[in-house]
């Protein structure tokens, strides 16, 4: 298996990058093709004490880099020779069976929809993000598209029950959709749509507006709201996460006596700091493509590109993609449109079924 | 001073209104009517052993109630007989100098705006509520209006500025756009243009788009947004705040030693917990009405009546309400507009400001 790797992408590019890749690959035992400028990746490794001669690791140089403030159709307009447009390509041309970058979300999403392509039948595809709650919750559109129709909210419903079957095991995902209200008649018209939509949708197990103070709570397994509203649920609750541990800390370093009382307490602390850290969960898929893209968090570090690597092994081996294409083929025949135009995504799905069955990974 | 309280709003109607209201009666001063179905109230009284002869409280019988469920205009048609219409338009004729209700958000918005009015001048009333960081943070608009323009979004702002001015005394409160990226280009095509009207008027300190992670970090003192995103925003501010601290609790609970070694914590955690308890914080005013119009929280017990009561003296006391009627006068004779038209709630005005003369109330 082959993961291509944008090294240029992120805060911590290309340091952390580079580094995170030689633990998947060490970890993991894929491939890596690092995407980036040979002479900062070498630097890196020069520090790090990485051997570059590393059988598994290999380097393809780019000099270009989309950056955090550039447009997201740079990708493919002005900065085509950048990291993550390369990365994209060979994606898109089999050369590798799953990218990852920490850089620019909506160049990644942009140039994703246009390089490798969505799933035919797939109107837009998603940021999925498992939330670190007692009960998994996968938000799902967590920032890559600012506005949506009612009708890509059903089909993110779809999408992200199938990922939380694959790669959690739920049985029959429960799906949420984000509101201001439990009520069928709140939220905005798109979603008062959207409500009766999803309703009606036999392919997903549609449980109603879920509010924000229920959200930690189990109220669902599968989140759908649209890439704005999402973002800043994602961003508020990593917010809270690190206030509320930073108020703990304050609290048990106050004076010599609570110092010591919390020494007892600290590893279930640790636990919960961690379940609240981007590094640990590190990637998100980007649901609805033709092939595997994984989005990393955009201040990860090591541990995070370690992390947003084994996912991509765990998307790949999950036959995530094949099933999305079967369910939307089905939707598609249900609508009663000849199932025989949609499979032109086919090779593709072959292609990934086959990962699926030389891979020796370990699943997320 | 009096305060119009109603008593049939909310999820612990009659019971914990009628008893925050004695509880408000006796410890600020004021004069109290209620507004609700007499029986229930005098079973109340009895229930708690509250004296119905209280001179400084009053009832207005009523027998319809505005549920959680009605739609918004409900308390302007087939509801008008209701608590919360009677004590509105007891509000809008100056039979009172605030109204508190913790009834239906919708309809309280919906009604305060066509019975009491709004200023003239200003588009849309909005909930402001403060979030309880370190820092406080206004939110506005924290549920009223689902849907709003960029001309909206910088009256909130104003608006929300001259409260943070008021009641907590920021001298020149900087201003936030709720957005997912700092940079001006982030957001919806809304939000994209409400970022240039802020940043060009000149009333108000606009710091630009402020994104959930750094909430809570002193980020800003008024962070505007449109009613459906802020609603999202402090339901999840609220959860996030309830799990943590039901996490803390799982972790102290799970032996003897961390039950033992938790006990010189309890005061610090105590506060932590309190600060992110809505019957802590009581209310929000609805900012932008001619009159004193607060909501209090869904689910209020009498502490939270109490506060948001306290709250409402507040509002009248600093006289938020001329200065929002002078901001938005100055502002219309910039835009080349005769001032003489629109003081038209002048009378309104000065019965707030007399209220403020002659009220002996602590201020919040």
């Amino acid at each position: 298996m082959k993961i291509i790797v944008d090294a240029m992408g992120g805060d911590n590019a290309p340091d952390e990058i580079v580094r995170g890749a030689f633990l998947a690959a060490e970890e993991y035992g894929v491939e890596i093709i690092m995407i980036g400028d040979e002479n900062s990746i070498a630097e890196t490794c020069d520090k790090h004490k990485l051997s570059a001669e590393e059988e598994r690791i290999s380097i393809i140089h780019t000099t270009e880099v989309v950056t955090m403030e550039d447009p997201a159709l740079s990708v493919i307009r002005d900065k085509s020779g950048s990291s993550m447009s390369v990365g994209l390509r060979m994606l898109a041309e089999g050369k590798g069976d799953a990218f990852v970058s920490a850089g620019n979300t909506g160049a990644l999403h942009a140039g994703s929809s246009l390089i490798v392509r969505r799933i035919k039948g797939i109107k837009r595809s998603a940021i999925a993000i498992i939330l670190p709650f007692a009960k998994p919750l996968l938000l799902i559109d967590a920032g890559a598209n600012i506005e949506v129709e009612p009708a890509h909210m059903v089909q993110f419903g779809i999408m992200g029950s199938i990922y939380m079957n694959k790669i959690l095991n739920v049985e029959v995902p429960e799906v949420g959709l984000l509101s201001n209200g439990a009520e069928s008649t709140k939220g905005t018209k798109k979603l008062i749509e959207a409500y009766k939509l999803m309703e009606n949708e036999e392919n997903i197990n549609f449980v109603g507006n879920i509010e924000g103070k229920i959200l930690p709570f189990g109220s669902c397994d599968v989140l759908v709201t649209d890439g704005f509203t999402g973002n800043i649920l994602l961003k508020t609750v990593e917010g809270m996460g690190a206030y509320l541990m930073g108020q703990l800390k304050d609290i048990f370093y106050s004076n010599l006596i609570t110092k010591v009382s919390a020494l007892p307490l600290k590893n279930g602390l640790k636990k919960l700091k961690d379940d609240f850290d981007v590094s640990e969960y590190g990637g998100a898929p980007l649901l609805g493509l033709s092939r595997p893209v994984i989005k990393a968090h955009g201040n990860s570090d090591a541990l995070a590109i370690k992390n947003a690597i084994r996912q991509a092994i765990s998307y790949i081996n999950t036959g995530i993609i094949v099933e999305i294409v079967k369910q939307t083929i089905k939707n598609e025949t249900d609508e009663a449109v000849s199932a025989e135009t949609n499979i032109v995504n086919e090779d593709k799905t072959t292609h990934d079924t086959q990962s699926k069955e030389t891979s020796a990974d370990e699943p997320m």
